[in-house]
């Protein structure tokens, strides 16, 4: 194989048919971002929507704008357009609370759906707050339901008549390994059982077919690849044949049936509006929505292939560029296995992150021993991962990273 | 009793010792603003915070703002303002998630701590979600709890050594009454019984003293009389004597001991930081920051004094303005146990409340026959209670509120 150089790489920028989007967000000036799967960046007309917003909807029409703004339909304007991002039916998607929180949902939807079975079949490595979000649960109704927590490989075998529901983070947090949603979760309806995803790491990155999965319930972030905002809304799904038996832990009044007329009594609302709890929060509403309709102009086809082609072209300029100094992919190589970022292996991988932001190059670190390097088409362009892998080379061989200061650990990592 | 007039009400505005803080808000033109118990109003210098956070932390800071603008810290700073407000201790209160939600963590809190009964009290007229929220959490444990509803008289009767819980909101949404909060407590204490108060119409707006009235448990809402925006995230109280041993039904990742660990199990954080479920919704908490530092710049005894002032005033012009309309006043005269609204039963509330709004006295229909007029003593004047008691005389006399238009029914009311 021919050598990558930044002029191979500056050409398929210049073929490049997302190129124009990358305009649409803020980057900073001698940043190189690759932690957009974190904390995606900052649309333009951000500022500009959120000050309508506070100064307009908030500022001049107050109360009147839960009708006159449609403050009131935000929820599902947003979900119904994130839900064209994941391959959703209309009328199954809100925007509301944070991923948690409608993980707590979902799974308590999926056990009021599944009453006679009490295991939840989840991957040891799926992000914690999945986990611990199902131990909760399962420790509060103390009815022995079991979290059976298995490696990726060993799922499907771990799926049996006890199950009620799998639950899976698509495209996993930490080595970027996707599962096959289709597969699973047809072996998820052969035992009888529903599936519940994660879409995190995967809403905006990679092509999501819900529907065409027959995917039972879903739950995905509003702050990563939907570049809404810091702690943006996140999102739930129920299949539309789920919702009219669907029953939610969490109710509250505006998934009453007739949130004004305060009685005394709980009522779910019609279908998926019953996943609503409380007040939405329209600022952060108002936010996420900018980064979604531009996530709307980018065909999914387009965006996944420029992933595939970049997390590709990183992991080869890695090899190319920085062989014997210890980093191991652990990321698969095979693009029907990756999602949109590459995850590289070392000791010291957290002085040599801190090293890398301190000279621009932005990944994270991933306990305890992963440099991970989020891919976001939208606005990555080819000839950053190699300026990126140039950094990288440059910190590795120059050992800068054993600077003392580069061990101090920070709160959020 | 002299008549009032608005020249005697100018008289008030010019002795009063908050009249300055009103400049800090946003007020339309045209708008005498007495909804700010359902929307508080916006300060003036949220833009400015909400562009600063967007354009400078998010943009340019991108996810190094996690650390270096602190945003992990947002809600126990937040928390912490807002418990200067109702009287908590340190380290007991945080921003975060909507009032029901934390309702649902604060139940289940409670529920925790007394694993032998098996009763929840509330009042019938609670604020509906309140409600729901019990009821949702009792139907998903299913082990026998028992919502007991009753009339506010008859709360401390209804408290019993099966009572878990006493579940309040102190200024009840469709009366004004407030509840005493240390008789209320102390009666829970002696049965055994632990309070929890929904401070949602009393934050901001009336003395409350957690602490001082030994309170167990609370929440509230920022979006009222804390003027935090639309949806603006809440907050809730542990008394740190309960903090250790508290068990959330919501264990996300951030009431982790140690989330950058990303351990397979849950350990709760240290004291009220196990109360946090998701990543913090950084740009809502900024605004509502805002709100709340305006709130701290007014002492309380001069909010409290000036909103009995004017929630008596009100209630004598209406008596005086607008006798023999059929208004009945359902707020207790009594100070003692008047929150910051004033509200009056008519047959037909809601078309009049429709033509008050669009005469530019905006208040709220209760259903379902209730005008609520709600007073914020950080920018309401006396000389608007005149003005708009004129115009509510008006509509009266006029009849104005019998135009069919007036009778369309909006979705929010």
């Amino acid at each position: 194989m021919m050598s990558l150089t930044r002029t191979s790489l500056e050409a398929l920028d210049r073929i490049d048919p997302l190129s124009q989007i990358r305009a649409l967000f803020e980057l900073p000036d001698g940043v190189i971002y690759m932690d957009g799967n974190s904390l995606g960046a900052r649309p333009k007309a951000v500022t500009a929507r959120v000050t309508e917003v506070v100064e307009r909807e908030w500022g001049v029409g107050l109360i009147r704008s839960w009708n006159d703004a449609a403050w009131m339909e935000m929820p599902g304007r947003v979900g119904a357009k994130i839900g064209r991002l994941i391959g959703a039916e209309a009328d199954s998607v809100m925007a509301a609370d944070s991923t948690s929180v409608n993980l707590f949902k979902m799974l308590g939807v999926a056990l009021s759906l599944r009453p006679d079975r009490n295991v939840i079949v989840s991957e040891r490595g799926n992000f914690p707050t999945d986990l611990y979000i199902a131990e909760g649960l399962a420790a509060l109704l103390a009815r022995g339901h079991e979290l059976r927590l298995v490696e990726p490989g060993a799922v499907e075998h771990a799926i049996d008549e006890r199950t009620a529901v799998v639950m899976l983070t698509h495209v996993n947090y930490h080595t970027g390994a996707m599962y096959d949603m289709a597969a699973i979760t047809a072996r998820a309806h052969a035992m009888g059982a529903l599936a519940l995803w994660d879409l995190a790491h995967s809403a905006g990155a990679v092509a999501v077919d819900l529907a065409g999965c027959a995917a039972d319930l879903a739950v995905g972030c509003g702050y990563k690849f939907l570049n809404g905002g810091p702690g943006a809304p996140a999102f739930l799904y129920v299949a539309p044949r789920h919702q009219a038996a669907a029953r939610y832990p969490l109710t509250g009044w505006l998934g009453h049936a007739a949130p004004f007329a305060f009685e005394t009594s709980y009522r779910p609302a019609p279908g998926i509006h019953r996943a609503i709890v409380g007040t939405p929060p329209v600022i952060s509403l108002a936010a996420l929505e900018v980064g979604v309709d531009i996530a709307l102009q980018a065909p999914m086809e387009a965006v996944r292939a420029k992933s595939l082609r970049q997390t590709a072209v990183f992991s080869e300029l890695v090899a190319q560029e920085c062989a014997g100094f210890d980093l191991h992919q652990i990321t698969p190589a095979d693009p029907a296995h990756r999602g949109s970022q590459i995850s590289l292996a070392h000791p010291h991988a957290y002085e040599i992150m801190q090293a890398l932001i301190a000279r621009g190059l932005i990944g994270d670190f991933r306990a305890p021993d992963v440099l991970r390097f989020g891919v976001t088409p939208l606005y990555l362009r080819f000839a950053d991962l190699w300026d990126g892998v140039q950094i990288l080379k440059s910190v590795l061989q120059t050992q800068e990273w054993r600077d003392p200061r580069f061990a101090v650990r920070r709160r959020v990592t």
